[in-house]
């Protein structure tokens, strides 16, 4: 391992903990201001999805990000957080029986399978609510107008022109019988699961109040990053067994998913990850010795194993 | 009718085609900057589930709230749909099969059935999302600290400690077999249904950025509406015939619902919603005559026949 792929695995871990610890916190019993009280049995399905498991790849990237400008604390942890909570939120709707029909997230029952489906619901709705509460408030960052832009920019990476449009399409391709196109595809995937990566550096850049270059730059980084780590993913799942991955593997070759692998066959997908690995590290190019961290997590977005 | 009755019935309609129109425009099928595209059938469910319904007593309440201020226009109108999103996107919600089942909404299929269970649980994730953005965007108003505090309001009154919240406690309410205490209901419903009632005149009294005494009458008022409404709401279940209401009447009692109506008696609910309307009418008191529509829709909630 190189001496910079074991400092991009020690921050890795470094913002994993303290994106726990700042969930943790959040997730707490405790009412804030405005609040009636916190039903416990919400509050509990919330952390079982927010809480415990995953790289944290997201909140990495808002880190990181903000690094790039010294800006580092518990406002950069909040945004942080709130992303990773829509992330979460994500993934237990997208669990969720009438949707992908998933028993196991991370080796775990999934959040329907752990409590029920009204609070699966439920709790991915608390989590996306709760995103906003974060960042809107001023411990994020002093000046309102940064959480403003950190609000306008989550809600339209997150919504109908981003994630869940990327949700809801990637639903009508499995429906369909053609086979995708790869630009299908690769809207799809910039929607789905682009749009937050994306998010996560711009977010970092807001909370660094990049100047506009540089902002440039990291969304040059964030969208190659962002169809990087997909197609890796539809490789994985393509190769991958279900014990490495944790969740039912191949089932979305016997779906007619939406994925990259299906739209260009297994050897240019790959081609195309690396590719893409390439574009990403090249993007970072103006910030020098200071991005070898982001630059590191792209050869690790495209080299890994589950 | 009296003169004030009649106002505030041309306000309502009125707001309520502002608010259309101002729904009907933020849900086109243009991207904004920052959206990949609009998925056609996800923007289609969200259309069906936030227009063409309801009296939208919500933006009525922000419009009219504002208004005590003399602010108004687009960013009051954009306010008051962005809170209408988060009230359609409840009910998609509330509605599905996992949590109340509801085949009929305002006498037209509920969305999951004019649609699919997905399509439902995205347009609900696409309308709340989508609230964040309206709010945090300038178009809104102008000063960044007032976007984001309309958003904070709103996400603390939506959430875990809120709107879900309550939805989470109803739903528990509902399978225990105990009796529900009045104080219990009140609770829940401060919560499921208050809590959205109270930030309408909230986002009113930030929208024109109202003194804190004033404020504080408007939240007494709220506080009061929201309560009244939902015992008025109680009771037309108890009374209500299908007909009338667009929805499975006497549903509540046969499922152990948490109602006050079931907590008190029909009796002494019905006089717990009309003190709480006069509560609400009182705590206007410092606007004077300029609050009559406001004084007028307590009178109304109160005596609402659906």
């Amino acid at each position: 391992m190189t001496e910079s792929a074991r400092l991009f695995r020690q921050r890795l871990d470094e913002v994993a903990a303290a994106a726990e610890s700042t969930l943790d916190g959040l997730l707490s019993p405790r009412p804030l201001a405005g609040e009636v009280e916190r039903p416990a049995r919400l509050l509990e399905a919330m952390r079982y999805a927010a809480l415990g498991g995953g790289k944290r790849l997201r909140p990495f990237l808002v880190v990181e990000s903000a690094r790039l400008f010294d800006v580092e604390g518990v406002g950069v942890l909040r945004a942080a957080a709130a992303l990773e909570m829509v992330h979460c939120y994500s993934l237990v709707h997208d669990d969720l029986p009438a949707m992908d029909d998933d028993d196991l997230r991370r080796g775990r029952p999934t959040a329907h399978k752990a409590f029920d489906e009204a609070t699966a619901i439920l709790a991915g709705d608390g989590l996306l609510t709760y995103a906003f509460d974060v960042l809107a408030d001023e411990a994020t960052h002093a000046d309102p107008r940064v959480r403003a832009d950190l609000v306008l920019g989550l809600a339209r990476g997150a919504g109908l022109g981003g994630m869940v449009g990327g949700q809801a399409l990637d639903l009508e391709a499995e429906t369909s019988r053609d086979p995708h196109t790869p630009a299908a595809v690769m809207t799809l995937q910039a929607m789905k699961t682009g749009a937050l990566l994306l998010y996560a550096v711009e977010a970092g850049a807001r909370l660094g109040e990049a100047k506009p270059a540089e902002r440039a730059a990291l969304t040059a980084y964030g969208r190659a990053l962002g169809a990087c780590f997909q197609v890796a993913d539809d490789i994985l799942d393509a190769e991958g067994d279900e014990a490495a991955l944790g969740k039912r593997a191949g089932k979305d070759a016997g779906r007619n998913k939406a994925t990259l692998v299906a739209a260009l066959g297994l050897e240019a997908a790959r081609e195309r990850r690396d590719t893409l690995a390439i574009e990403a590290i090249e993007a970072l190019a103006p910030f020098g010795a200071r991005a070898q961290v982001l630059a590191e997590a792209a050869r690790f977005t495209a080299a890994r194993r589950s």
